[in-house]
């Protein structure tokens, strides 16, 4: 009866948990970690294990596995990949895939591989160009100097340069990354083993996914060489083990004022998880309709769903009274101990109600700006396609500073790929998303609203999407391409009815962008760097930084946890998959795994918990030991884990990972895998320090 | 920018406001209404309005407006029985409906009418029986005198006696009414006509429903006797008059803790509305596969929809910092008196901790209670049943006192009614209903759980879906006849699959539901009268009740408001539903309506807004001048309403009804409704005064 109040005592009582924190790579507490462990990374092994991680620019983890440029994921990770290769007649998505030779490795259209070679501080660079300035003059500025920094950096379209924001405009530094946008698919099971257990088993555990797949990149036309890569572990790693996270944690809000805590949880979640549940209850049906629309639709709905059940999980863990108390005090304390600080005073003088003005703003403009700025109105690939041709039309002509960022120098390689890729764009999914986006948008405006009048006129939503998917060529590759190399002239004679539309509704999604981005992101943006700033100077230390989706370390052991007084195990087994298996999606083990029944010994390990601090972006990271060998394949958080965002409990927060022993022997008596295997296990025998 | 500190300023500083308050009739402020307005309703104008006054059982109210029993109520308040009443050939509920004659008139396989001819307090008695106790102890002593109560007053099935809540138990009344079952269809719309706008205008204003239908009671086998019918005015009101809205406002929530409304905030309505919202996907794009399912789930994905917007507008009233900063003042100043006060804080000594357990207890049980307790697992009409008898002949062999409050004597009309009523149980709907509920299910208490593994067993939810609805025979009225006649012996022999599915689950749904009102329910119920007395020690008075499905009388004038700096006008008309029109549904007159274009002037009323403060259950309320009688008819009210749950902002807080102008020159002039015509028109000459 009283669990929520002695939580609330621990959490009080407790000093920040020894294993939390998603730590740069250049202020990891490797004295701690010996502390508690007995083994402290060097240089060596960081600048190691840094180097075999890898990014995906869609929002993914992952690592180098051989000096061969082969590089392990999650399915899901590359679950858009399966899906553009997938055809009516060939279902990838629903088959799995194996690449027997090179040559039959298939091009991922719109994957891109970064490789993090470089990190540059440009903090002071950054502050000077501000200085001074507030609200839409403060956004303008570090713009603009943004994209200075990354135009100048980015000398190639192999070189992927970003400015990145640490403790929250604190710190900044420049990122340079080998960028690969040639990446092939080598190794994917079937869709159904990779979400094993479905949107139930989803945040579960103990689960059974075999959330696992090999890509490679390729450079020019050839296997890219990588010698900085993670060898596989000889012995897998079992309970109390310590291990190691690499990877991109997609964003977390540890350092948040309370105020913007509330702000999430009683006025952006609530929009957004109504948005997706609704969004889930038409794709469910859609998908129960056909096959065909199941293959049309089941990514987007898996998406949807995992979404939804991670956005809840961050809702739920706001609406517990314990973490909110906790985070109250914590900040009345720094308050404290800011009010004693002349300098911390200074820096903060007015900060809390500005952030409050801000925050009331937004949530008076946020229909408006969910809508029209940030898009929820056009849902659809073909719009995106427009609305990038006739913004691309105006931006690109401009100066580079100039230009909104997604139309910088440093981002434009990623927006070509993003409008170049050749893979196929399914109407009806379209329209029935398009529809859904214009039915939202006259329920939230309101039919008087001028703006919904001027989109929708007299038509009926349903009727308007259908019409517009059926009269744009824009699922056409070429017909894109013309468009993006024609330019404004091009983008501007075109009567296809999706660019007529972009171009109606640009000056008002723009606008409405501005608005939102100068009223309300550049105020809590700046205030984020005034407080950091602050924390900084009364505590000395800063602790690690929120999640970015940069490139981040962690440590932390194999461990099950006690949910509400059952212990959850910290492995499971192919013994517990096999009795699993209902027969019946999605607790329906694939034919190759019936078949292999036996093949593997059912103790082996399959999925693990651990108590590394992890988040949405660390997908597909690697696990690995204290030798930087690979012992497994992070795919998923516990429940407790989704309140991760905002506070780490060591308690209960657990990272959830494919088992380095499971994935082998998988591949290996499953799959039958045996090119995969022979260049993992080829690449055990390399040396444990890095080649170079 | 600063609105809503603004508005925070205005709240605080205002006293309560004229129009607040939903006022039950022996405590109707009639002397401030003179105050105000000039005018003293009488204490024989309190009765004839009272007694004109109808309440539907199913949760709207309506009113005589003839003395042969014509009843006036909205078209939402009956559409279940026109889909009832519906076929694929004779679709009702899309083209309306005309009795021409008596014998056309149709009955209301499921509609109760309830008049209330008599209130008593029970205050004492009711405080006798629980007097000391806490907990489950108290919780089973009110039900239990409770079912005495009603025992002893309800002499047959034409009494219905409900014993009451007000001021959160802070009074008991016994409620008498005089009740029909046989409610016949007299007169209907097009669903598109009374619904006109759809999800999209509804709680907007201006909107141009025309949501009125006409129902009568009957007795014996000829229409009923009415002599206490509220006349129509010969005279249309307009913006500025006073106006009396009567009706039966479902529940209303001002009265609570800061507490508890967070709790609302934070855990319940999220839950609720995520559900909605996916329910509400998943139901729009089975009606947009074909015709049939259209017709089949139209009604409830309407409910559905409008269910979601209000609970929506509950969570936008709760989170917005204004509100809650006001109540937070109010309880801060409450606690202050009550300190202050001896016998107050004896009253209330302990109760915010329990409180603050209780609502703890209530988050971590919630789930279960919600798929086991509140039966949310169970989505079908077909499983009710099932349910209703399998619980039925377990608790109608036990004294009155001692069964669950549904099968007490004093609720088994309504129970019998629904349980034989003879309307037909679409398939595909249950299935469709029934799937996701198995699905949620299992989404909320894990594939591993004990009563999700009893239930499903190794079966996917569509499949047990599909053969429970095809296996039941319970469709048939008469087989469930046949069941809660045959009693305990019959339904234990039964092996119907919806029954047999209803048996294993009862003790643990039982359990569940025991388990919330016992820890919960009982605990806030109690501490509800405890503060509701403490605050009538402290203040003297106690305003208006909160709002309990009971018979309320509240002023008002007709006026719009200031929405975020547009004017919004008092009144729309049939010239602007001409101007809405699209001919794309929602905003699709129906043919008669076009055909009719012209026959009445365009500037005749249709809809307005007055100040009335109304919520949910008031569907359906006669609005009256200050001769009593009939100048509109409630059916919405617009979006600052909904927060009207938490607390009434006069300024933009406004209830929305038909106009009587327009709801008689479209009966007369689109419809050619004579015969409903004539006998409104023939009542107008009935006098003023109760012919009693």
């Amino acid at each position: 009866m009283h669990r929520g109040l002695l939580a609330l005592g621990l959490l009080l009582s407790l000093p920040a948990s020894a294993e939390e924190g998603m730590w740069t790579y250049d202020s990891f507490p490797s004295a701690q970690v010996k502390k508690t462990y007995g083994f402290e990374p060097t240089q060596a092994w960081l600048d190691k294990v840094r180097l075999g991680s890898v990014r995906l620019a869609g929002g993914c983890s992952a690592s180098f596995v051989s000096p061969d440029g082969l590089v392990m994921t999650n399915h899901h990770c590359v679950r858009s990949c399966i899906e553009d290769l997938t055809t009516a007649k060939d279902d990838l998505l629903a088959k799995g895939f194996q690449a027997k030779s090179a040559k039959e490795e298939r091009r991922c259209p719109k994957v891109e591989a970064n490789q993090l070679v470089e990190m540059t501080d440009v903090t002071e660079r950054m502050n000077t160009a501000t200085k001074g300035l507030t609200g839409a003059a403060f956004n303008t500025a570090l713009k603009k100097e943004t994209a200075a920094v990354e135009g100048a950096c980015a000398t190639g379209t192999d070189v992927r340069c970003d400015v990145v924001t640490l403790y929250n405009g604190g710190k900044y530094q420049l990122y340079k990354y080998r960028r690969f946008q040639d990446v092939r698919l080598v190794f994917a099971p079937e869709f159904s083993m990779a979400a094993f257990g479905g949107d139930a088993d989803n945040f579960n555990f103990p689960r059974f996914g075999y959330d696992v797949s090999f890509v490679r990149v390729w450079q020019g036309d050839a296997p890219a060489k990588s010698p900085d890569y993670l060898p596989w572990a000889k012995e897998g790693v079992k309970e109390g083990d310590l291990v190691f996270v690499s990877g991109h944690p997609g964003g977390t809000e540890r350092k948040s004022t309370v105020a913007e805590l509330e702000f999430q949880r009683d006025v952006a979640l609530p929009q957004t998880l109504l948005t997706l549940a609704e969004l889930r209850g038409m794709l469910r049906e859609f998908t129960s309709g056909s096959a065909d629309r199941y293959r049309m639709a089941r990514s987007r709905l898996r998406g949807v769903e995992n979404g939804l059940k991670a956005l809840r999980g961050r809702q739920e863990a706001l609406a517990d009274p314990a973490l909110l108390a906790r985070k109250r005090q914590e900040e009345a304390e720094l308050k404290k101990r800011i009010d004693a600080n002349p300098q911390a005073k200074a820096l903060t003088q007015g900060m809390w109600e500005e952030t409050a003005k801000a925050l009331d703003a937004w949530r008076r403009m946020m229909n408006d700006h969910r809508m029209k700025g940030a898009g929820d109105a056009f849902r659809s690939e073909l719009f995106a396609h427009a609305q990038a041709l006739v913004r691309a039309a105006e931006e690109l002509p401009k100066a580079n500073a100039e230009r909104l960022r997604e139309y910088t120098d440093g981002q434009l390689p990623g927006l070509r790929q993003q409008l170049l890729r050749d893979a196929p764009i399914p109407p009806e999914l379209e329209t029935l998303q398009m529809t859904f986006g214009f039915n939202k948008l006259r329920e939230t405006l309101g039919a008087d609203d001028a703006f919904v009048r001027e989109v929708l006129g007299k038509e009926a939503p349903a009727d308007l999407a259908r019409s517009l998917v059926r009269g744009t060529k824009l699922g056409d590759v070429n017909v894109r391409k013309a468009l993006l190399e024609g330019g404004k002239a091009a983008v501007d004679a075109s009567k296809d009815p999706m660019i007529v539309l972009a171009r109606k509704v640009d000056a008002q999604t723009r606008a409405s962008r501005k608005q939102y981005e100068d009223t309300v992101e550049a105020v809590l943006k700046r205030n984020g760097e005034r407080l950091a700033k602050a924390y900084l100077a009364v505590n000395g230390t800063s602790g690690a930084p929120d999640a970015t989706f940069t490139l981040r370390l962690n440590y932390g052991q194999v461990k099950g946890w006690d949910d509400n007084g059952t212990a959850v195990p910290a492995l499971t087994t192919f013994g517990g998959a096999y009795a699993r298996d209902t027969g019946k999606e999605p607790f329906k083990l694939p034919d190759p795994w019936m078949k292999a029944k036996g093949k593997v010994p059912a103790e082996t390990p399959l999925d693990m918990a651990t108590t590394n601090d992890i988040i949405g972006g660390n997908s597909g990271s690697p696990v690995v030991n204290r030798d930087g060998q690979v012992v497994g394949l992070i795919f998923d958080g516990n429940l407790p884990s989704l309140g991760g965002r905002y506070a780490y409990v060591p308690e209960s927060n657990r990272a959830v990972a494919v088992h380095g022993d499971g994935i082998l022997a998988a591949l290996e008596h499953v799959y039958g895998a045996t090119r995969v295997v022979n260049e993992l296990k080829g690449a055990q025998t390399a040396p444990a320090a890095p080649a170079r």
